[in-house]
């Protein structure tokens, strides 16, 4: 598959998100307003953040008790035990604790930091009280964006998720993808020739977390973030694939 | 800093490099191919593969005689014991040694699988004979194509010298900046205000890797690969740095 021209066009004017908004109808909107119908092959990129407050993902930490485990790792840690408890809440193992860092392996399989849980990009009003949570299934949440949009416009888009996430040996943040549909998240190019024609050696190729790293350039941060992307130009021949295929499984982790 | 559309622009016809190839000619004549004339903060990804082919970093592994080391780590890894000692001889510690599997830090800090080594996409010759090392000092190498285009063009574009790896929890590989120039490779946002006025938690960006991952998307891998992609449409503020300052120091390692 030959990739031409691609182009990631950010789409502005989306509103502050609030639980139980109609997120698939806000995209649409702002697609309206950048005047881009979507085409097939064309991949919404979607902040965490925004599928989070739509779906009502805040927890009140105000009300949390923290367990003794929770008071133990934020005495290392550094930060609110109501917070440490909401982020073990989210979490079925701990990798590393250390001054500002708590890694841990989610319910969802995923390898971050504080189990994907941020204080930022809320509202004033929540300084120290709320926490957002990532999407419950955050495929099944892609899946149903792609249906709306499908819908819409009688066509076959793909959706990816993203988050922002550091790495293990690298510093600086890099997008990821969290959830995905109607994309082949782990592409499987094992046995495509290479420009020899010999076999390719390793050929995962981690598409939607590629997508999301391209599409959270533009996204930027802070002040000025746009939540969602539109990118538009890339093909693929595999098959889809959510982005839970992107989960190293644990019996092959050699880092933990 | 806000950003606007972003278009990724693959550079077609670039001839197999050879050892001692001008690459920066042959980026211009592969430029005005595509009738691209670089702009201020265009930036350029070229893959590692074609520096090092430039810069003949070819290494004949049939002469090579394997250190006892060499040989032990070939058992476990189960790959040729002269590979191992071509990975060893470019790296200052291994990480992990597993069946097919040998992660190392390298001379230059990055800790990758096989030292950044690979066998795949070089001539049908060297089946088995050659192999192929990183650029030397690919932020060299990077400054040095900038040097060249700008020279050409009067302008200041970025370059980052792209390779594809895995990643310690996640399957499938990703782009990553190994060399830049001209870019805020980490780009240092913390202290910027989030949508809410409050201080950003986290953000230092790994841009260079990110540009990276959005390229090595539009390059593809074997038969169809591009090794050069132009990146219109970024815009940044920061300082340059280097691909370097994305390295995260040893002391700071969680995971070795």
């Amino acid at each position: 598959v030959g990739q031409s021209r691609v182009t990631i066009t950010p789409l502005d004017g989306l509103p502050q998100v609030q639980p139980g908004d109609d997120l698939g109808a806000l995209l649409i909107a702002a697609l309206e307003r950048a005047e881009m119908t979507p085409q097939d092959q064309d991949i919404l990129v979607v902040t965490q953040k925004i599928v989070s407050k739509a779906e009502n993902r805040y927890l009140d930490i105000a009300a949390i008790e923290p367990s003794q485990r929770a008071n133990e790792l934020a005495k290392i840690v550094g930060k609110d035990p109501r917070l440490i408890e909401a982020v073990l809440s989210q979490s079925v193992d701990v990798l590393r604790a250390r001054p500002n860092v708590l890694i841990v392996e989610t319910k969802l399989g995923q390898v971050m930091a504080n189990a994907g849980i941020d204080q930022s990009n809320l509202d004033a009003t929540d300084h120290g009280r709320r926490v957002l949570l990532l999407p419950e299934d955050p495929d099944a949440s892609a899946a149903l964006l792609k249906a709306h949009i499908d819908r819409r416009y009688g066509v076959s888009v793909g959706v990816v998720i993203s988050d922002s996430v550091g790495r293990a040996w690298r510093l600086g943040t890099v997008g990821l993808a969290i959830g995905a549909a109607g994309v082949p998240s782990l592409w499987d190019r094992r046995g495509e020739p290479d420009l020899s024609g010999r076999k390719l050696e390793v050929t995962e190729v981690g598409f939607a977390d590629a997508a999301a790293s391209a599409a959270v350039l533009v996204m930027g941060e802070g002040a000025e973030g746009r939540p969602a992307v539109l990118v538009r130009g890339l093909r693929w021949t595999a098959p889809d694939a959510p982005a839970r295929a992107l989960l190293r499984p644990k019996a092959a982790d050699m880092f933990r």
